[in-house]
């Protein structure tokens, strides 16, 4: 799904899907390959490009050394680089890759030397009022290198850094005045500082090593990096972990909260646990949700891999039809495969996904996906499946038609794009040639996530900001 | 499976598993592309070198072009470098890595300058007489660049050429002193010959364009290159395909066969067939015969991503018990991730694949996986399964344990490493920490691939030569 | 003797020498071939990085494209990168190579995005009151990414550009401010502005092309720019060079001028004229009041390559004795070779020197340098031509020693590496092995360079701010 | 010379001047720093590609590294790819850059794994039946990867070393079927094997280390591998070095001998000496002849740096005329600066040479040098002369136009680039805009060698083979 968005999302520069990562280990051990182990975990939320940067706590004052670059984790972050840097406290960031803004000046960790020492900050999320806080700044004499909202939160905390007695207060100082979506974590040569938004729009969570803390986006980043997960970071929570442990400032929470239902849906990791909800079980019973709104009478229940296995499995399990891998996926044909001429783009698909013949020969079946963006890559799959021998393809879809911005940094294409924006899902259905199609009603979400608040504005247009 | 073996393989520098292609296009459109596309659904078979040959068969006598390098085919062509290609017929290769023979002097295709021209090789397979063509040709004055037995097949015809009216004939006086498994083809500026060892161990299938053929390793790269499949290369069959069409020769046949099992158990890929036999059906009979054998109790049957998930629905199947996922796996962390140290080994699994809570709380399960070699592996699964809250684990493994070494091209670790060799069922049972364990029977692989006779010596010590 | 400098230099960060160069081209043609083109004749200025932007006058406002990296010009601008590059007007720089600061962040141009648009920044020379200027701007939250005191010069001006109506305005405000030797390039979009130091410590000159203008460090770098010497810039005069022709301000005229006599002495270029006088003829009569001052009785005089040859000329002449190579310089061996150990130390020096034998054999001779640093390599030289059969060998030092520290941009080694420090000459030449040895008087520098004012503080202690 | 000659070279792949290289510490003492510095002191015969091939005398049988590629020695050789060699013998080259021929599979040493171990050769010089010699080899299936001659010995080495007892024996075996000029150097393991064709057309010196010895094409590369000349190897000596010392074998040693005089004129170094005479020696007497010939009353005598200046020396001498230097050479532009456009290409001799206007002004003046290719290049440096104010500008030319191809390694540019092909000796003063014209007349060449017979066929078509 993430492939198929990036694919056709183009321009707004500062909306972004990242995943961020801290570490502090008390007792001196190094924290490079852990920070590197726990960005592996979070690629799925951005392979554009990936950065760390770490200090040593009982080091010379202010040395943060750092490393960033376009790239997967293991492109970037090789035994030679690695060997070059050191620390027991750390910051990491992967970042999504959307056209137009890809850059290395976007690259994070900002690392900054300003009049008091050295910062590194991480963010994930949108700030809507990013362009106002430039402009300040810009009227200072700040000048930016990249494009992106992060950097503007970044000098804008050394500004206020310089006027503040500890980078905890710059940061609050600093959130108090940020609108939007966000989890941030800011980093001097002793100390990180963790943040996320009052609403609760951007996941984070806290987990505890042996002796140390980490901070991370998902908690399926904990596990590789040693550590247990104990508890989300509350939104409008400021989290100061020092040395000297764990320091709490919760003067921004606010009353509202909306979790965006997207990190459910398909951003977050299935062996994740975000505030409260596995997202595993939030996939299988939007399935199972799917199945009683939609339910159909066929032989066997399947997904597009691997964005739409796990709704499948709901949807199968509710009906009691047997759940069956239906395609062959090539995992070896990534971002970087040779791009394909128009005449060529047929033989794309069938290179990333074959039809198991002998599954669908002579078959009715369900084929579950978590969104349809142009519909062209849906329509390629029914077609396969039906030269495959396929009687019937049920196409089921596990969310609603997106109709709506996101403000808040999930990065939606833009209208002219999306299928569901020109076409009713009875026109949809004909399109990708399916003999039905179901849509994910906006009133089913809450089986996904229980009574969580949820943001739903791109299905629903009811922003919260 | 393919990863695990690789980790443990160690030397011997003349064994490797790879893949072939050949295409001849007669409208004189180019070839590079497809090429391309058809290693791309070949990378299974080899991921440490990708290369390719292509000529006119219009242009210029002897002008043979190539690249190859280390890498994946993703890695090896980029758009600049195809762009530095053409041609409409041409031959590519995908090579496994194995320790220790990795080299770029061993990439294929070699594409050789002689006397009368220029011709390039591609090989898939063993000579188990290798070293005596290697000394006759060196007291000939030839000098090897490489350590690869297919260097010496190269200049083994080239030899031979200098003194044959054609490239086929050449091809069929080296294949008559050929001992071994292996699928080769052979290309000159305007010809592509392939030829398969007599028995058939390596596999080898032709495939029709609008207007010409394709030759591979395998028929799931048939379609990604616009090809559809028409059979398989017979055992000891000489094919020759030049603008005027196939020739076959057929002097080399040999009544008995020995496909080799292995292909069918993790080889090849799913949506391929062989000789007859889908490889998911394989599969799925394979997983269905263990059921039969070792049947268990349990709530739900899963596989190791991604080698054990079909024999796993065969075995669920045959049962009536529910397949589930129960890992994520992490498709990011591939060959190139840092390499843990001793002490991060345990958390590199988890990087790789993480167990799904929700799934396995409370529930007794079956894991099955295509084999064991150390059993390293297998005991840290079963134990982050236990972790996870599962009651029971019970593992069966999808092929005998091998005992005896391949010589016809399959890269089966030395005996010291191997589990199998050192300690009975019951013994790896206790160690991997399972609750049963269960291996294919010998004789329940005829289910597999039905009457086909087969090569099984690694597991049996039965050799055919 | 450039070489020999950066081999022992070692620490102060903000010192440096360098080339600017700034071109307009009226009639719309392509300017970056010939910033190229300015920099390779500036390149003796600095081997370190090199530097261009470049904008489009008629283009759209904003848009300045830059490359800059570390190597030599050859190095960092190949015909690929130029392609990528265009514009009718723009900047360059070269970078002197001093150990400790050499790092791509403080390579020029400095290209900078801020409110107003985007300027570009070129510097030659040292701010003695850059620390003061760099914290008023860092506790106004300006980070600095290099340790250069350029960077300060162009975020000053930054911040000045956002209060000022134009940029030459800026630049005049910035100029008042800065203390020290200097010569600067300003480069918005659609403008150049040049600026040279009250004093004329540092060189810049103005040329004509058939439709533009060209500003150069020196007059070396216009003829292969394809433009006409039209005269220096004046002490304390801004330069603003537009599409409309030129302005001239000369508000920060100072009555005092003190002109390095180090440009003349071995920085400047030998086809350079500076403030009217030209090189060439400085070292010519430097070398005849050399000969004047300490004359021998000898068969040949001559230099060393290059740095010695043209005042052991003067010499020469003064004296009317042969002047004749002696050496063999190997131009081959440069910046980059491999470094040799200790014990090959001696043998280094013979690879990018060696002596003609022939030449020397049985003769008294005179060698000329422009200095001696540590002594060592002088040593060196002297028992090389009294191995080959040299008399006598009588050296001549074209320059006074420097005993005193540079703050106006000359990198001169720390005290305790200069011999002239801790020995007297009597001391030195003894030290060095020759029969003689003179140094040019520092009342003698005057016949260099006629009745031009000059700074000889390195030599007298005697600074003009 | 040699960078005008290369312009305008073209394609008779076969031809090639090179620098061999080799040496033997008995004492064991790693070489691999002493052939780059021996290679850096050849780097004026090649400058295309650099290599060595090591080995240690006292490791394993058959252990030879090596390393090589396209570019300078310091490009080639960096302290990390030395590093990764160690040995105490070894073999190094330097290739000429020739436009056509130009690839990384002719670059040397040719190292070859064959039936009895490895072996490694260097080559200088032109094998005029290498066609014939490569045919038979071919014939008997053998592959060439590269198209240079010294390929052809490398491999008719192989195959005649393994029907013989010792490497000597079969250089000895091979030599006596070449024909043509060369100097060659093959190494085993543990020995190296130099020759020199029986005319002595190619030059090669032995040198002597403390304890063991160095071959190389000039002795200018002794001194800085730490050796002392002892003598130049005889025309037809086979020359064995071991742990056990020198063994020489004159068997192929003829009456006739022909040192080619382009060593003399331009290849070799100044300060090497060859067969009896010192190549500074020969330019100076060389000068003298030609003003003897042609004198002129001039106010001073100047070259063309480098290639032209010590025959200006001795020209100055003969008549008593002061020597000056005319031109700034920028020693920063070498082969890899941006390529000018067809429009750029007068300012682009500006930036290899300026003229030093002080000097010429108002003089009458003599220009030397060592030969005229296309002639625009002499016609741009008169022009510049008289720009500058030179009176009168007379040029001289140190060798007699070359009308004749060589066989035995020059590379010669094809006769319709050679401006002595079709105009007269005045037609080509006009067409320089020079005031006189005169090139060195044949006779006088013997002047430059004393009596030591000289190959002079590209000037007088009177070939010894």
């Amino acid at each position: 799904m993430c492939e198929q968005l990036s694919e056709v999302s183009v321009d707004d520069k500062l909306n972004e899907e990242c995943g961020v990562f801290g570490i502090i280990d008390y007792d001196g051990n190094d924290v490079t390959r852990r920070i590197c182990y726990g960005l592996g975990a979070l690629q799925h939320r951005g392979q554009e490009s990936a950065g760390m940067a770490v200090s040593d706590t009982n080091g010379p004052k202010g040395n943060i050394m750092y490393h960033k670059d376009m790239g997967l984790v293991s492109e970037v972050f090789r035994d030679e680089t690695l060997n070059g840097l050191s620390g027991n406290i750390g910051v990491g960031h992967v970042r999504y890759s959307t056209t137009g803004s890809s850059s290395k000046f976007n690259a994070q960790p900002f690392v900054l030397n300003y009049l008091k020492g050295t910062l590194a900050l991480v963010h994930n999320g949108n700030i809507t009022n990013s362009e106002e806080l430039k402009y300040e700044l810009a009227n200072e004499g700040i000048v930016f290198h990249g494009t992106s909202d992060s950097e503007v939160i970044a000098y804008k905390l050394v500004r206020t850094r310089i006027r503040s007695a500890t980078i905890e207060e710059a940061v609050a100082k600093v959130a108090a005045e940020l609108k939007g979506g966000y989890a941030i974590i800011a980093m001097s040569p002793r100390k990180i500082v963790g943040i996320r938004d009052p609403f609760g729009i951007k996941p984070l969570c806290l987990g505890k090593l042996e002796n140390g803390y980490v901070l991370a986006s998902e908690s399926c980043a904990l596990t590789v990096a040693g550590a247990e997960f104990v508890r989300d970071i509350e939104p409008g929570e400021i989290i100061t972990i020092t040395q000297d442990g764990i320091k709490s400032d919760i003067s921004l929470k606010s009353e509202k909260r909306a979790h965006c239902i997207f990190e459910y849906i398909y951003f977050a990791r299935l062996d994740s646990k975000m505030d409260g909800i596995n997202v595993y079980d939030a996939r299988i019973n939007g399935g199972r949700a799917l199945a009683r709104r939609y339910p159909v009478d066929v032989d066997i229940v399947s997904g597009v891999p691997d964005s739409g296995l796990i709704a499948a499995e709901g949807y199968a399990k509710e009906l009691g039809i047997p759940f069956e891998l239906v395609f062959q996926k090539n995992s070896y044909v990534g971002r970087t495969f040779i791009k394909p001429t128009q005449e060529e783009r047929t033989r794309a698909v069938h290179l990333k996904l074959s039809v198991l013949e002998s599954v669908v020969k002579g078959k009715r079946l369900v084929l579950v996906d978590d969104s349809i963006v142009r519909g062209t890559t849906m329509a390629n799959l029914v077609k396969m499946l039906r030269k495959a021998g396929a009687k019937e393809v049920h196409v089921r879809i596990s969310s609603p038609p997106f109709l709506y911005p996101c403000y808040y940094g999930t990065d939606i294409p833009s209208n002219s794009q999306l299928i569901a924006n020109s076409l009713s899902p009875e026109e949809i259905c004909e399109k990708i040639g399916a003999d039905s199609l179901g849509y994910m009603q906006i009133e089913d979400l809450e089986t996904m996530t229980k009574d969580l608040p949820l943001c739903k504005a791109c299905f629903d247009n009811n922003y919260i900001i």
